[in-house]
């Protein structure tokens, strides 16, 4: 679908321009154009190619590329509105207990499959692996609801979705240990061996499975593969440490525009209520601008293998590889030698080098726009096309510097070049780049140096790679201190509580929360229906507190404000003699309601409603005694809705600590108490507000 | 030192056999042989290859051998008990929390490193991997004193220690990924993603230097590089997870017979008694039936490289690769022909076939009873070594299928082999036995995964390993649950709370505690200085709670032994008003004991014991009224000891949460309450019992 902004297999329409050409067994073959392969102006019948054709040829590239995305926003506007973006961030927030009810439905993932193919296919520049990983995390949840052991147990089936999440990168890179990498590093909140484990097989089937299916149709796993062998000299560390700080710097560029473009979008009325507009400007200026530069045109997967690989000895052709050939150390040298890499540029290079820079300021300023409109985006490829580029014109600069030093000290033990083989490989570079901006851009430092070497297959240059990414995790974290994922996390303001940061302050559990004198309790024994009610009515917190009674203050439980709401409804639709006066016990102890209620005053009870009572009992149903006696209110015993075992701190405990409690133990509620009086509760928002507060 | 065994360099005895004959420049040097490298029976003038060169040969093999092992175990011995063993065990449970004062201490250290030297020379079956890792743990320990930020707090230092196993493993193997997989998957309890980057930048920076140092004088920085590309079919995964089965038993019997070994030598008096024997026993043994087989003579790295490897056109002189070469097809083919690989096994191969069988029995016996021996000894490479030469042999099994079934179904697509090209390879059925023994062993999946490929720089065959890691591990599980490492803690008897199982048992924390009842208590403002003494001498608990009163119960702290006996004796020593009918008050609220003992009291104080006191509020130190007024005993005040915040659990908390709890928080004891009033405690010891129980 990409192809087909450019034109048509005329003998079968459904194969993409390459495979077109090879089916035609043309003999006119080249540089994968050939007769079979028919142009939007030739569709027409107009071959001639001047400023006509040109113009016909910009009118049609354009137009598909607005009419795919145009469609592919119409769907997900219509359909499924959580299909749009990239999707980690929210996952990150599911995975660390959030819910978002259909967000990893079906319909998501059947518009997002289909705005995907869509999206990519315009042109716009982004990438499918953000998607990739929340469709894999879709998969994963509507089969967990084929076995009720996982679809109903919210905890079990973020164990399913970090495995999914592994499955997802596993398969858009070809990268099964990448995955487990990343789903540990970058989407889990909580990854015990056990899920990784479990990751590990599954992103070890995606492996296999992908590997049978063979879609890219070469025998290579890898995307990117590359499989040259190069030297580097410790030298060279130095314009990797470069990389490394560049990709720091544009990351963060990045994050920063985006973050302040999508806060504009919030923000304006328009933007927001027309969406489609949006994507279609956005598209028609990027299919326009990018027309015109070779590198821009291309997709971005193929722009990054060209600028990964090597320049061969038969490459002379190309713009990339126009070295000028015959001049190194006053040797004339034929064209096609071994000798082609001489550091000297000839005229393509040199126009290849302009535009290659053109090329990263368009997709930088793309991706700014495109990440965060409303149609399926990634932007692993786009980063990685924007780092290929740097690293690729470093490469070029380190090469021609290295052959002019090599001229100038041929002796010298740092630059061993020697002629007929390369010095600075520029294909290198490129690798460290795209690795340093992905890096700046998401920080992600052990996942993307693994996912980078099992996109290039090669491992020699691991510590080159993983110097890179350290740099650009460091100076990126300098400059803006979270990554994208979190950036968006914090502007869509969900409950995600970090955690890669340390908040060493000395604040204690007793001055972050709220205090019980603020705040309505529950008694244990001394409340009515009424009063409970009205405590529903008047306040909106989500949870109570139960204590023993109002002066002593000692923690008994906690109570939800859904499972008192059903309940109390429940008993007042089902229980006739429950009344506003009844009274209501929370404790787990039967006996104890007993005493207190002698068992006298259930004697008048008349068999029917024995048997019920009795039946209340077994059934754990939420009435006691259910009879009246004499008028007097019937009580109501609640100790089954209440949680027995509610988590507590000391007053003085460090704030360092009961974060630590609320990130490990995943906690929403926590009440403060002193020699085992509650004197206050603290909430996972409280602890929200708190540590943004400390950052200020 | 390892050619040592064998003979010694004329020229330059400090070289090996290798680099002797290379800086020899010998014309007659071939298999590593040549005129300079003298062997001892050569020493001694004794030239003829008969019978008594032979037996000269043997005698000094083992002679030098034992010598070595003997001093290494005398060194251990005399200086550093904790230098033996790989140190693995041990390093998880430092890891976890549990302190073994001296155990990366500096004498360990230096001690270790001379005794791995001699231990690995002596060709006792051990490898360098783990005391590796245990030396870059004593390098952090040791480090971590020049920076009192980390020297001082436990659980900084537990991240240096974490970061430090990551990088031994880069350097033991040059993996720095796989080191940080490692130090994740085995080494470490708790890894924050902070640790992580930390382990990450120390791995990198050990990678570089292992790159830069260039041990292995090679351009590779992978220690078994394979450098040949190969494929594998869908059908061969069959053997792979054969592979991965076989890999799960022998590591399970390894791991048994290893286990009853080392029980029997913990029991037994004589062996206890007599560590040196039992090396020199051992490393008599293992020499003296090493000697006879050319697999199990060489060392266990050479071996592992030769199997990894392919047979080349030329290597037709080696027994490994003597195929019969010119029946295949019926077409008679060349000797030295690309078509060498015809799984028809020639007579070398098939004596090879036979020793590989035998040096299979005969290091996995070595292993079992070397491990755990009192010299430092790491089961990496003798895993990686008995896996490689299993895989080697059902290799070169496959490879003979193959060849068969492809001549009786040529067409067939299953078995792709063509004319020239190899269809099974037996070097990477080696690869993937490596790691199935490997992971049967130590149950390690990903970051064996990761290693494995840092080691042979093969990123085509991360599917297989996956696949017969994960056999080795469900097998391995299902006939021995625990890996050697957790079943040396087991059989040492460590407090190490394992991270990895789930206990999904119904108990609650009331029916595991140690009731209150039944323990000694400290009243909060009712207890004597003498009582308190008689506290300390009538119990041996760690540590006491404290209470309200007895009636109450209401949990106010916790006191440690440590602490309540050091300022007692301190408090005795230096206050001499102190008597042992002092009152004691443990709150940190010194208004509120004032206000128990008014001012009026503090009246008569003479100056200079004013001053006294007033020094002791300003120094924190542990008396307030240091005074006494008319034979009143001088109330001590001990709040400061106490710790304020202890962690409570209510008593119907599920022992699973208990158990996360302690996991997760590292908890070495929590209270148990109802209401705020203490029921009991729990410490580690009885969550240990409690697991230990409810596996049978």
């Amino acid at each position: 679908m990409s192809d087909l902004k450019d034109g048509i297999c005329a003998d079968r329409f459904w194969l993409d321009r390459e495979h077109c050409c090879w089916s035609a067994n043309d003999s006119a073959f080249k540089d994968n154009d050939c007769k079979s392969w028919t142009t939007w102006p030739e569709m027409f019948h107009y071959y001639e190619r001047d400023w006509l054709y040109g113009t016909l040829d910009f009118f049609f590239f354009v137009l598909w590329a607005v009419a795919m995305a145009g469609l592919a926003v119409s769907l997900v506007r219509t359909f499924a509105p959580y299909a749009c973006g990239s999707g980690i961030p929210e996952i990150k927030c599911i995975l660390s207990g959030f819910v978002i009810r259909g967000y990893l439905g079906k319909w998501t993932f059947v518009i997002k499959s289909v705005g995907l193919i869509l999206a990519s296919a315009s042109g716009l520049s982004l990438g499918k692996e953000g998607p990739m990983v929340h469709l894999a995390c879709c998969i994963g949840n509507i089969f967990s609801y084929l076995f009720p052991k996982y679809g109903l147990n919210e905890a079990k089936k973020r164990e399913i979705l970090s495995a999914s999440a592994a499955a997802g990168v596993s398969v858009a890179f070809g990268a099964p240990i990448g995955g487990v990498m990343f789903s540990l590093e970058e989407a889990s909140y909580y990854f015990p061996l056990k899920t990784m484990w479990r990751s590990f097989f599954c992103a070890l089937v995606a492996g296999v499975i992908l590997r049978f299916v063979n879609p890219f149709g070469s025998d290579q796993t890898s995307m990117f593969h590359v499989d040259y062998s190069m030297r580097w000299t410790f030298m060279e560390l130095i314009p990797f440490a470069m990389l490394g700080i560049f990709g720091g710097i544009l990351g963060s560029l990045f994050i920063w525009a985006n973050i302040r473009w999508c806060a504009y979008r919030k923000n304006s009325r328009w933007l927001g209520a027309n969406p489609v507009y949006e994507v279609i400007i956005v598209t028609a200026i990027t299919g326009a601008m990018s027309f015109f530069n070779p590198y821009t045109r291309k997709s971005a997967s193929a722009l990054i293998k060209q600028l990964f690989d090597r320049c061969g000895p038969e490459d002379y052709t190309m713009d990339l590889c126009d070295y000028n050939r015959n001049i190194t150390y006053g040797v004339v040298v034929d064209k096609v030698d071994d000798n082609y890499h001489t550091g000297d540029l000839g005229n393509g290079l040199h126009t290849a080098f302009m535009q290659l820079i053109m090329a990263l300021g368009a997709k930088l300023l793309f991706t700014i726009f495109t990440f965060g409109v409303k149609v399926p985006s990634g932007l692993f490829v786009p980063s990685l096309a924007m780092g290929a580029i740097a690293g690729r014109l470093l490469g070029i600069k380190v090469e021609g510097l290295t052959y002019a030093l090599q001229q100038s000290y041929p002796n010298s033990e740092l630059w061993t070049c020697q002629i007929g083989r390369d010095c600075a490989m520029p294909g290198l570079y490129a690798m460290v780049g795209a690795a340093a901006v992905l890096g700046g851009v998401t920080r992600m430092t052990v996942s993307l140096v693994v996912i980078m070497f099992e996109l290039t297959g090669s491992l020699e240059f691991i510590v080159p790679t993983m110097a890179a990414v350290m740099f650009a995790k460091w100076v990126g974290d300098a400059i803006y201190r979270r990554g994208i994922y979190d950036a968006h996390i914090e502007l869509n303001g969900y409950p995600f509580l970090d955690n890669k940061d340390e908040y060493p302050y000395s604040t204690v559990a007793g001055q972050v929360m709220r205090s019980s004198a603020e705040m309505r309790l529950i008694e244990q024994h001394s409340m009515t229906v009424g009063e409970l009610e009205a405590l529903l009515r008047e306040t909106n917190c989500n949870g109570f507190p139960v204590v023993n009674d109002h002066r002593q203050m000692l923690v008994v439980g906690f109570c939800t404000r859904m499972d008192l709401n059903a309940v109390l409804k429940n008993a007042r639709k089902t229980q006739q003699y429950v009344t506003t006066n009844s009274p209501v016990h929370f404790s787990t102890d039967v006996d104890l309601v007993n005493q207190s209620f002698p068992s006298q005053q259930f004697l008048v009870v008349d068999d029917r409603q024995q048997q019920q009572q009795s039946s209340a009992f077994v059934s754990g149903d939420n009435v006691v005694p259910s009879s009246t006696y004499a008028g007097v209110p019937v009580p109501l015993q609640l100790g089954h809705i209440m949680d027995v075992a509610p988590m507590t701190v000391a007053d003085q405990t460090p704030m360092e600590t009961v974060i630590d409690m609320f990130r490990k133990l995943g906690l929403r509620t926590t009440m403060v108490t002193t020699n085992g009086r509650l004197l206050g509760i603290i909430t996972k928002k409280d602890i929200l507000t708190f540590m943004r507060e400390g950052e200020h």
